[in-house]
Parts: C-alpha cells; sequence; structure tokens
C-alpha cells in the first residue's frame, strides 16, 4: 500500500471515465494518497464519457477537476477519436490492434494529458509548500495514468521508456523538482496488466465499474465492435465475469 | 539559413506577440522554414499580448492557430500571471530576477507551449504523409520557442538541458518519431542572447517590433515598470535604438 510514514503523497489521476482509469483512480485511493481526479475533454465526438468520470469520481469521493481542451482536438485533428474525416475502425484482428499505431492514436496525447496532470500536481504542491507551510522533504507527488502496453502496444506513448522519459522533463522543468526537489513521479499501475487482469484488480479495489463508459462510437449505448468495445468484452469474458456496466451485451 | 536540399522543413513557432516571440517567428521565416504560428490563451490576465501575436502574423504573412486553454490559468493558478491573488511584481533587483523563480512562473507553462506546439506540429507532418504522400525521410519538423536563459535564467523550463529532455520525449512518444523517423527539434535561437543582442537580432531580421507587446500588466499602454518592461526597455537602449512600439517610453 505504498510507504508508510510522516510524507504526504499528492496524485492526480487522470480520469476519463472508462475501465481503466477508473480502477487506476481506485488503485489510487486505496494507496493512501490525498486524491484529485482530472478529466480533459480534448474535443472527442462523444461526452458521454465526461459523464461517466463524474458519477466514478462523485463514487470514489474525489474532487474531479474538468479541462475544457476541445482546441486540442481541432489542433491535432490528424486522428479518428477527433474529426470526421476519419472513421474509427472496427474488427480488426488483433494482431494489427497490436502492431499498428492505429488511427485512433491522436498525436501526443498522453503526453499533453500527463503535462496538464503535472500542471494541476505542480499547483498543488506549491500552495501546500508555499501557502500552507508544508516541508517539501515530505511531499510527494504522484500522476496516475490507465496506460497499457498490452492491449495497446502500438500507441508509441504507452511504454514505459517514454514515461521515464517525461518524468525527467517534469523534474527538469518544474519549479517543485529543481527549487524543492518534491519528485513528480508518474504512476501507470495496469501497464502491463491483461485487461482481464484490470477486470479482476477493478473489482477486487471495489471501483465502480458499473459507471464506466469505454466505447469509441458515442452512441447512447456502447456499438460494441470498436476496438475498446471488442477489448473490454473479452477482458470480461477472460476473467469470468459479466459486465456491470447498463446497455452492454 | 539552415540546410538546402531537397528535404522539407515545417514548423510551428510558439508566437506571444512580444519581442522574443515575434523575433524567433521572424528568424523562423528567414530560415526558410514553412512556418505556422501558434498563440495559446491561458487565462492572462491581458488579452493585449493575442491582439499583438496576429499583426504580427499577419506582418509576416504566415498563418496563426489559435488555442483557447482558458482552463490551463484556472488549472495552473499558482502564479501572478494566471491569479488575481497575487501581485505581479516589479522594480526588483536585476540580480533577484535572476537568481529566484520569480512569482510569474506558471507551472510547466514551458512544458505546456511546446507540448501543444508539437501536437500541431505532429498532425501537420502526419498530413504530410499520409494523406499528400510526402516522403518522411525528407521531412523535418520544428518547433521555434521564444525561450531565454539569460533574462530568465529563473525559470526552470528555459534551459537547454529542459528542452533536450523534451525533444526525447516527443521522440518517444509520437508516430512522427517512432514510425517515421522525422525528427521534431526544438529550435530556441535566442536562448543565449542577451535582451540588447535580441533587439539587434530582430530589428536585423526586419522583425515587426512595432506590433509587440510585453507588458506583464495588461493595461492599454505599457506599465514600464513590471520585469517584462524594465528588461525590454534596457535592452532597447543598451542596443542604441529607441523602442518603436506605441505608447512605450
Amino acid at each position: 500500500m505504498g510507504t508508510e510514514g510522516a510524507g504526504e503523497r499528492l496524485g492526480v489521476v487522470l480520469l476519463s471515465g472508462g475501465l481503466d482509469s477508473t480502477t487506476v483512480a481506485a488503485h489510487a485511493v486505496r494507496e493512501g494518497v490525498r486524491v484529485r481526479a482530472l478529466s480533459i475533454a480534448y474535443g472527442q465526438r462523444h461526452a458521454r464519457e465526461l459523464a461517466a468520470a463524474r458519477a466514478v469520481a462523485a463514487a470514489l469521493g474525489i474532487e474531479l477537476i474538468e479541462a475544457d481542451a476541445a482546441f486540442y482536438g481541432r489542433l491535432a485533428a490528424h486522428s479518428a477519436l477527433t474529426s470526421a474525416d476519419y472513421a474509427v475502425p472496427g474488427g480488426r484482428p488483433a494482431e494489427a490492434m497490436a502492431a499498428e499505431v492505429p488511427i485512433t492514436y491522436v498525436p501526443l496525447r498522453n503526453t499533453f494529458f500527463v503535462t496538464v496532470a503535472a500542471a494541476a500536481l505542480e499547483s498543488w504542491l506549491l500552495d501546500r509548500i508555499e501557502r500552507e507551510g508544508a516541508d517539501p522533504a515530505g511531499l510527494e507527488g504522484r500522476i496516475y495514468v490507465g496506460a497499457n502496453a498490452i492491449d495497446y502496444s502500438g500507441y508509441p506513448d504507452c511504454r514505459p521508456e517514454f514515461y521515464r522519459a517525461l518524468e525527467e522533463v517534469l523534474r527538469l522543468g518544474s519549479k517543485a523538482g529543481t527549487v524543492y526537489g518534491v519528485p513528480m513521479r508518474i504512476e501507470a499501475p495496469i501497464i502491463t496488466m491483461s485487461k482481464a487482469d484490470i477486470v479482476r484488480h477493478g473489482l477486487a479495489l471495489g471501483a465502480p465499474l458499473a459507471l464506466t463508459w469505454s466505447c469509441y462510437a458515442g452512441g447512447e449505448r456502447p456499438c460494441g465492435t470498436c476496438d475498446a468495445c471488442r477489448l473490454r468484452a473479452a477482458g470480461f469474458e477472460a476473467a469470468g465475469v459479466s459486465d456491470p456496466a447498463a446497455g452492454v451485451g
């Protein structure tokens, strides 16, 4: 359950409202970290997952910061998730999903997400130190991400070496890192889990999986055919449990 | 004037509308790079500099992408530039400006700015490659920043080692870098120049310095007393020329 002692750990969890990030949020809360959640609307074609993020944060009893970054979807328009010029692919063989960078890749999305989360975290850390007198030596910052290198190995920004490089940027580019020596670590607790492992881990933590939303397509009910729906269904099936979310299956 | 040959260089310039970024934009255009400018409104208390960015882009004949990131100012509120809770400091001795991280430090602002510029650049590169059939081997991407390590050595995110680390993140975290091997370099052409050098460089390039805006305070005319106004005035004085901007001095 993490390091015990006099230290204070502040964590910002990137919460999309999907299965993975909801499991990660429950994981962070269970570790005893003071947690804030962050949802970034970046011009997805579906706002449905933001409603899920609100419900999940409320169920976990944590504050949700909502960031309206619609500009990002327009600016990084080369993707099926942000542009109507591309179709969301469905029915691709599993090996294609793992080997290619799919068209659902949004340019530098995870770099952007982690940077925004780190800015919220650093602002929180500086408030604790400079306004409230907290001792920097007892502080630790964490950014929790739901990245997964198994099902999404095609995405360059889901790999551990990318996150190590980004931690170095946060250390070199922040006042928290350079002046106060407070680390801002990127935690990716499910990065090596299979989808079935994530389902099991989420259920064991009591994560509110019934409130989550995974579908890329943005209808009233999950489409059942996009990559996200298929990975989710396969995960629950492999875990041997039924999906508690409404409208699935 | 950069590398000649069959290669195509695409550049995104972070343009605030101030003296430094305007000089950098003129520098990029002069290098023969295909340039787009990017202005990010992040909840500054003054919108005056955005109007300056529009005028500068028009004068240079380059497209301006405007990004409304007001959420960033709220989320990273621990700064005099984004929060009315802090006053903009003025009249500090020059050594204090260089030695401290000033309260005008906005958490991870340059990491955020460069990431957004890199997303616009990668989207442009992917459009050239995947839609328009450009050969990745002949492509190079550049992000131009007006960072300066002389007058702003107190800011951790104005130092060269920070930008080298961020380049590594862009390489590891992008499709352009991992799949196509197209570099996205961060160019900081004025990072080691004094303010007087920047003024001279800008004037030599024919940069539209008369259209620029530097003041932090956000009035109708520059306040003349904030750090930005004082550095600018000292730069023009040391360069031995008068500031062409309206309302100065």
